[in-house]
Order: C-alpha cells, then sequence, then structure tokens
C-alpha cells in the first residue's frame, strides 16, 4: 500500500473563506451568494463557507441556514470543492457539540444541500484524539443521513503546537480500525491563532514566519497522503508579499494557500503553474532582480553591479569589490550570477526532450539556455547549461502533475490557461510525462 | 481539560544561575548570598542556585550546606522562585544517585529550607524515561518529606538530542498514572552541551543559532502547558547581541532567558515588555533602522537611502535602485519601508479601543499612527493604518498577559514599571483585557 | 547503557558512490575497479558501490556481479568501509525482494566478497516498518551465510517525508527483541528524491535548502548514536559552494556529506578538519571576507569598508553609515566586526593550555589572538580575547575526536595530514583531550 491520496484532487492551490451570514445586510447571505458565482481563475479549488472566525458569533446559526441555502442553490454549478468550516475548540466540549449540530444540519441530503458537501473544514484542533472525536462526529453524521463511512472529507486548521505535534503520528494513526481518518484531505496552518497559541510575539505586532510549522504540516501531509495549505496573508494589498510567502511555501512542498478575496484566489491559482515566458534571475550584490530578455537581449539597469570596459578587458565591480575580467571571464563571472527560470513550454519541452533521450538509452542531457545579458551598455553573451537526469525529469514532474489535475478538474479555467500558454503549449502540457 | 498551566508563575522571563559554594573565599556562599538579597529589576523571576556546572565538581557537597544555610536565612524574602539545580546524567547512575540525594538534603524541612524550595532542575535528561527518573526521585523526596505528590516542580535542561524527542512526547505522557510528570515547569534550552552533544562545529568556535530546538521547545511548552526558556548567552558584555536573541527567541514564543549576571536580568525581566515610546523600524536597504521621532519628526541621517526633490518630484535611491515619485507615491514608497512598534500605553489605548468597538458590535477598527519622515533634509508625512480584529486584539494579549502576571507576582518590581512606563499606564494595563 | 556508537567509525566524512556496471564499456566494471583503488585523501571514509540510482535499471543484475568480483581482488586493501547501495522501495514489494536477493548474493562468503562488505546501504525507505523489513532481511542473509546477527551494519537513504518522522522513533525501537536495528550506521539524506516525495518546487528548478530534514537527521543520529550525511551536491565544479553547504552541515552536527567524484572526495575529507593556518573573518557589511594575515598584518582591500585619519581620530564607514572614532574606540569598533578561526595548532594549544590550567584549579583562562588590521592604508592593532571554560573545552573536542578517528583508522591519511600540518602538530593532536 503505498501512501496515494484518495480524493478527487491531487493538488489544492487555493483555499478561499467566505464569511456565511453578514449582520445589518438585507440579505445576510449576499457574500456567500456572490462567491458561490465565482468561475474562473477567480474561483477557488477549495470554498469553504466559514461559520467560525469569519462570521460573528452570533450570526452563526443563521450561517448555517445560508450555507444550505446557497449550496441548494448553486451548489452544482461551482466548480471548487465545498467544504464549510464549522465551530470547534480543544478545550471546549460546548463549541464541540454545537460544531457537531451544524454539520449534522448542513449535511442533511433532505435540505438539498447534502450532496454538494465535499467535507469539513474543523479548526481549533489539539492532540490526535481531538482530531479522532471530530472524526467520530462525522462518522456519525454520515450514518445518520445514510451516506457511505468516510465519505465526508476532513480537513483541520493545525493552530497550536498540540496539532503540530499530532500532525507527526497521522500515518500510523489513519490506518487503525476505530476511526475514519483516512478521510483526512486538508491540513491547513493557522498563524494567526497559532501565534497567540504559541505565546510569541513581535515588535510590531506582525506574524513571525513560523518556517517549522510550515516544513512539519508539508512534511505531514507528505508522509500520510494529505494536502498542506498555508493559513491567511492578510494585507490583502501586498501582491508582491503574497507572491514571496507563496514562493517560499512551494519550496517546502506546501502549494496551497489561503485566500481571502477573489483577488487573492487569482494570485493562489496562478502562482504555482510555471510562467509562460522564461526569464534570468541577476544576484544584484543579495538583491535577486528578475531580467526578461527582449530580442534575446537582457538589460540591467541598477547601481548595484558595475561594468565597464578597461584598457585589458573588463572591470566588475559588485557591491565594493571589483574584479578586472578579460573576455572569457567576464562571461564566466556574469554566468555565476544569473538563474534561468523555466516557462512552461520550456519544461514541456525539456521533459519531452528526455523522455526521447531516456528511451534511446541516454541517461542524460544538457539542456542549454542562451541570453545576451546588458550592463552599463556592455553586452555579455552567456550560455547556461543544466544537466537533466532522471532526477531532474521527475523534480521537473511536480509542476507539470499540478497542471494536469489542474487542467483535468478545472474545465472552467481552461480558457484562462489557453489564453495565458497558447493552446498548443497546454495541449502539450496535458500529454508529458507520466 | 485544557493545558492550563498549573503553576504560580504563567511566564518566567529570567533564569538566573549562581554557583553554590566558590573555592578559595573565606565565605563560600558569599555569590550565593548576594544573589539573595536581589530585588526589583535586579532580581529574576526563577533563581536557581546551581550546584551543577557553575559550581566545581569537589565543592557541590559543601553547596548543598550553602543552599541549606542560605535559603534558611533569606529565602522568605526572596522574591523570585527558588529551584536549585543538582547533578544529573542521562549516562551516569552514580551522578543520578548523589542528586537525588543532593534533593533530599535541599528539599528536608527539618533544615529550615525546605519550604522556601519551589522545585529543581535536573540538567542533562535524556529520553523521557530519563525524565522518569527525576520524577520518581522527588516523588520519593516529597513522600519521605510529607509533602504532597507533585508539589516540587520540575525543570529541565534540554541538552540532548534524545530530550529534544522528548520534548514531543511529554502531552501524553504528563497524564499517565505511574507519574507525576505534571510537576513539570521549565524547558530550558543548554546550547553548549546540546552542541556537544549534537557534535557541531563552526569555524571559529562560536554556538550554532539551533533555531529548530528553540522552535521545538517552545513548542512543547505550548502543547503541555509549561514555559520555555533560552539557554545562556556567554558574551555578556554584549548587550545588543543578547536584545537581539531575545527578540528572536519571542517571535518563537520563547519569552524566557537564561542570565549569568544580575545585569543579564534586568536584560531579560524588561525585554519582553513593550517599550516606553512607539518607535519605528525603517528598512535602509536591508539594514533595520529605528527612527525615534522628536516632536513628531523622525529623522534617517544615514547615506544607506537618498531622498532629494526634483523638477517634477522626487527621486528615492535605496541600495543603488533610483525611483522618480510624485508627492503621494513617495509617502506610499516610504510608508513601504517603515513599520510602528506600539508601546504598553498605544497597547492597551488599541485594546480599550477594541474592546469598546466590539461592545459597540464592531469586528474590525483601524488604528493610525502617523509621523513626518525626514530623508535628506526632505520631510515625508506618512500614516500607518492597521487593521484590529479579534485575531489583532489576541495577538496583542500575550504581552499584556505577561505584563499583568509580572505584576501580580512582583510587587517589588512595581516602583520600576511605574518609574518606567507612569502610574497611570500601569494602572490601565492591569485592567486591560480578560 | 549510554548510545556509543557500535561501529568501527564514530565519524564519517565521506559517502562516495560509484556506478557498479556502466553499459556500453569493454569492462562494465572499470568504474568499480578504479574506485576500489583509490588511496589517501581520494579514498573516503564509506565507499558505496551504488546498484541503484547510478546504475542503469538493466544493468543492476550485472552489478551484483561487478561487485563480488571486485570486491574480492580488491576489498582487504580498500581503505575506505565498503557498504553497497541495493534496491529498494516503501511502495514496491518486487523491488525489495530484488533489493534482498542482491544483497543474499553480495554477502555470500563463498563467492569471496562476503568477508569484506561492512553493510548495506537501502535507500526510499518508508516508516519505520518498513526500515524493520530492510533489517529482517539483512538478519536472513547473515544466519543463511553464517554470520552473526546484527554483523552487517545498514544505512538508510532518507528521502520521504515518512522515513523523516520515523527517524524520531529509532532510539526507542532499537532496543525492541524483535529487530536488530542497533546494526543501524548512517543516516543519509537524499534531498533530490525527498524533494519530490514532498512535492516542492523552486522557480529555477534547483533543490530547496531543507533545513529541517538536516537537522532532523543529526538529532536522529545523536538521539539514537548513529552518523548524519547529506546528500549529493550535483555541481561537482562548485567547490566553493561545496564548501558553503559542508559549513552549514558542519553547524548542525553532520560532519559527512556524499561525493559523487574522487575530487569532492578530497573536500569531503579535508573540510571537517581545521585549517592548517588561522585567519580572521571580517563582516564587511554583511559580506563575510577572509583575511589571512602576512607577517602579522591583515589587509582588507575592499570598497564596502572606509577608513581615514581625520583631525581629532578617524571615520569609519561601514555601508553608507559613518562613525567618528577615536583611537581606542577604533579598535573596539574593529573588533566588533572581526573573528578568529583558530588553526590545529591554535586548538590544540589551547586545549593543553586549558588541561593545564584545570589540573591547578583553575575553572576559566582567556586565550588572546593579536592581530594588526589594515584598512585604506591605515593600520590597527586588535587583541581578541575568548574566555576557555570547560564548555569551550568540550565544544573544541569534536574536532580533535574527529581528526583522532581519522588518525586512527585511515594510515593510508597519514602522509597528507603530515603534510598539511607538519609532523609535531599531528602528533600533539593525537595526543591532547580524552
Amino acid at each position: 500500500m503505498s501512501t496515494e491520496r484518495d480524493h478527487d484532487r491531487a493538488f489544492v492551490r487555493s483555499f478561499f473563506t467566505t464569511p456565511t451570514a453578514v449582520e445589518g445586510e438585507a440579505d445576510s447571505a449576499k457574500m456567500l451568494r456572490r462567491a458561490a458565482q465565482l468561475r474562473g481563475m477567480e474561483a477557488p479549488d477549495v470554498w469553504v463557507p466559514d461559520n467560525e472566525d469569519a462570521t460573528a458569533p452570533s450570526m452563526r446559526d443563521e450561517g448555517v441556514e445560508n450555507i444550505v441555502e446557497v449550496v441548494t442553490a448553486h451548489g452544482e454549478d461551482v466548480p471548487a470543492e465545498i467544504h464549510p468550516r464549522v465551530v470547534w475548540h480543544r478545550d471546549s466540549p460546548a463549541t464541540r457539540y454545537r460544531g457537531f449540530q451544524h454539520m449534522l444540519e448542513i449535511a442533511d441530503p433532505e435540505d438539498g444541500a447534502g450532496e454538494q458537501i465535499d467535507g469539513f473544514v474543523i479548526p481549533e484542533v489539539g492532540g490526535i484524539d481531538d482530531w479522532k472525536k471530530a472524526d467520530e462526529f462525522l462518522t456519525i453524521v454520515e450514518t445518520e443521513h445514510g451516506m457511505e463511512e468516510g465519505s465526508l472529507a476532513m480537513s483541520v486548521i493545525v493552530e497550536s503546537g498540540a496539532a503540530e505535534l499530532a500532525m507527526g503520528d497521522l500515518r500510523e494513526e489513519m490506518g487503525r480500525p476505530e476511526n475514519n481518518l483516512e478521510r483526512l484531505f486538508l491540513l491547513v496552518d493557522g498563524e494567526v491563532d497559532y501565534t497567540k497559541d504559541m505565546r510569541a510575539m513581535t515588535p510590531t505586532g506582525g506574524l513571525p514566519p513560523w518556517a517549522e510549522l510550515r516544513h512539519n504540516t508539508s512534511r505531514a501531509a507528505s508522509a500520510a497522503g494529505l494536502i498542506a495549505i498555508d493559513g491567511p496573508y492578510d494585507d490583502i494589498r501586498d501582491v508582491e508579499g503574497y507572491h514571496d510567502r507563496m514562493e517560499d511555501n512551494h519550496a517546502k512542498g506546501m502549494l496551497g494557500i489561503w485566500a481571502l478575496t477573489p483577488g487573492q484566489v487569482v494570485e493562489a491559482n496562478t502562482a504555482p503553474l510555471p510562467p509562460e515566458e522564461g526569464y534570468w534571475l541577476l544576484d544584484a550584490d543579495g538583491r535577486e532582480v528578475e531580467l526578461r530578455p527582449e530580442d534575446g537581449v537582457a538589460t540591467y539597469d541598477g547601481d548595484r553591479i558595475e561594468l565597464e570596459a578597461t584598457d585589458d578587458g573588463y572591470r566588475l565591480g559588485v557591491g565594493g569589490d571589483d574584479e578586472h575580467l578579460d573576455d572569457e571571464d567576464l562571461s564566466d563571472a556574469i554566468l555565476d550570477l544569473v538563474e534561468y527560470v523555466p516557462s512552461l513550454d520550456d519544461v514541456v519541452d525539456s521533459m519531452a526532450e528526455f523522455e526521447a533521450a531516456k528511451e534511446a538509452g541516454k541517461g542524460a542531457i544538457a539542456m542549454t539556455q542562451a541570453v545576451t545579458l546588458r550592463i552599463d551598455g556592455i553586452e555579455v553573451d552567456i550560455e547556461a547549461d543544466r544537466m537533466w537526469d532522471e532526477a531532474t525529469y521527475q523534480a521537473a514532474s511536480t509542476p507539470i502533475a499540478l497542471f494536469k489535475d489542474v487542467y483535468e478538474n478545472r474545465p472552467d479555467q481552461h480558457e484562462a490557461l489557453e489564453e495565458r500558454y497558447g493552446a498548443s503549449v497546454v495541449q502539450r502540457a496535458t500529454a508529458v510525462g507520466n
């Protein structure tokens, strides 16, 4: 038995929460109704009608009614999976019982919403035995409503040290006959409450980066066949910051992230996909600069790197250190400062080329990217070689596998993908790899 | 059952060790005697007469007598909790037995010190079963002396990979009927011996940062209701380095630190409390600069950021990259470079304001901080907004909870707190929050 | 019982893999044959005839024959321990059975290779029960061939989240009567496949740093008495990058690393040993610069630090910030920017001096390093003091213990060591410490 993921989606890029009932509006379900009608890149992979923190405590019973009403009306057409978040707390039996009652009501097939509900999100879990209590309630919900045991997915918000530790036990606990923990789907970090639980503090009140938590979440997902999702990024105007966070997450194997607005959903859906055009990264004395070639020439116009011709070669100045170089050395020195970021087209090309080489009995081939770099008016031609072997091929297959999962499960995004990459690249990307 | 902490102190800022017997002095207990008489900010939250590494092996029996004598004489008036460190080693039964004998003697109520001893610190623990051996000895000490089981606290020094792993099991082990591990109090990292146990080395012989160890210690404290303390900072003259380390620790939820001198105790007691005046942090091309406004104007006078007026606006230069900006864009660009560090007064204000807003049915309010920034003689007005919602409020409550814990348990520090913040701010801080 | 390491080597610096059978060569065992004849610094501590990833799947049965042949012919003279890597996969019983058959054949004493085989390397392990399957096969190999149970070492490649988690259980699992896991020897990270298993991705396709994995591997080695080894560094031309990685590993207690070429073996064997000459590290505005004194004067000739004499003292400029200093302050300011990296000679001196001081009843002594620093033509004399106490002594003993382990187990490297350090320093290094 391998740890194959048992759910429809093998990848989840975006986890989008919506308040279930807003006070003081003529229609308290307005936001739910609007979110249910998102399509394409604005529609998330997982949609979370949020009957916990996003909804005022006094509105949560009404929130349950709203979920039932809106999901009954629109659920069938929603391109996302639907996983409402209910109330729960490791330290409060009353909260847990209320969460149970809400799940029982939301999943009731007689009300019409039941069939559209893919699972539930349980916040504020503690040790593994607390996870089992939620699992048991889900089992009861299933049997009460005549559903198959384990058919409702369960996702958790990891927002306590206890829950972080519990993730280390999932692989062995998921096989035990007394539970249905195989229903587990997403492990979602909740850094705001986690910060409080850990009693951490920063001078400005900003959130700590919690690198170890994110690693441990990704590792648990890997070991137990689940999917790791990062928590909310509060500053919704800071698109660059959101992207930096996602890049950091991707390097940890955490490919999904919370989204608070349709704008963030678009970013979250797009960021894990390879870019439409390849580009170069230049290390300008510790600052990473993106260079996009025009007509094969990529220009750096900052002051952090200086280049000038001298009588017998070149002077290359980086952060106050000068090197005197001849032609060839200059090319090598510049090559050391750059890296190439391949486009989807590049990745597909390289994979196909490697597949062909492998079939012909070769174990490794060199892929070359050439560019002319212009610094202070001087042009330097460089060629970056990268050896592709089985390992490189396998590593490259993660973004392609994600691309295919998106293509298969999100027909409403085909148009956007084709607009971005062109139809032929999309076609080839769905065919390459295994 | 929640993981409420069972001890008097919910927070410990400072863990101060003192040699128990110094050779060649007329009074070998001189340092102990002096430490017992520290008061106010110089007195730690936890005082540790150190009968292990700080005391020569040949002096440790005398050290035990000194502890008994000094604690009998002064213990009642010591504002700190008193937790002597005894000898222990996971690999040496003889050392463990000696530590047991020392505890038996120190805790003996007939000698007079017993009642003043709050617990013991056990160094060099290994796997969880080794922790249980120490716990069992403490249980025997308690029953031999007619004390209640579990009344003596137990703190450990985490200085081996085995102990680091054991911390992951505390939450479940602490409930078992065969032990009294609920007595656990502090988890203290000991990076020097940990470095040796891990066989780590650095070119200069300096200690590695051990970020993961500190995270795991803080997480275990969170999961098991304990308190995490960082190890000693050897370079006692490097106050700035000690502060940097504490700031890093606080962002991990590790709010306490070892102190080797009364001077370090003052720093350790003060650093986790919010500052008396708010200030701004400026990101000057990767270097963080503190700007303290005078008459509402904060001046940056370094060369890492350049600002000059041009014909049609401004040129802003950061690390060799220039931006040309009009008035509004300049203000936005500067705003991106700064963050506000709130004072205790600011935090109390914001919490009170949010409490009032919440009562009035609002879920979020904007808190604004305004300042004029002067760079290269040019003044730029900026306004930083921060949304406060329930989560922000909860996160801000950690420093306030710590403040209240200090205020309640350390009457000897009231004067220093009032001198620092003013009596009215102190009064309001003890009243806000829940 | 302490966690003493049970194997011949307490330290392993280099883990060198060689393809077992190369297609299209007249002699498919050519690379094996050449690797078996490496001596001195080019010979690794652990040599791994690699019948997994380095060898084409179709060549692996022939690879087994080659191992038997080459190890029979040359094994006795190979200075390295010999641990072939066989095929294995947590998700494939067929692969595991094939690995078992290969081990049975390679270890057969009738073929002549058996006695020279020190153990096997098992890749792609999963949870701890998967490790036990490999252990059981090794036990069967041993009893089938009349060897003592547990006499074959077992090393694993950690290249899945499941295996990373399993490392946390080794300490307690290794004592159980149903297994012979005490045979465990090396924990080797395999970052390429780990990246795939974690589904991580980076823009350029480069490997993530995986700092937490390396920490957890080192910690498991510490807790269970094993040895931690980092995975392969692909860019074999990038010697500087390989060194940076090793320095980072050493600070985590991971003292060994994979080597893909004899050149990398030399680097891996040398890097954990102290340098032959001490030198200074200068923090030049965030960039670390190595300064090697000539005739007691170390010169910095970059532009990141500026120093000039003024009417009443000096102007010191670091990264755009100026300080105006008198003579003494200048010396202190420069001292804050530098650190000394001791040579093997320095380390031995300091240890011997501390041992003598300790015998004379002193607990701590100051070791001084003096140098003249020349910046922009101005010379500044500095003296760096470092307090040596028992803890410093113990920390310094790790490189010395490693040195002695090398000296004892690798007579073929004596000549290279004496060439590097001089015979007298080598002699004293083998005598100091305990």
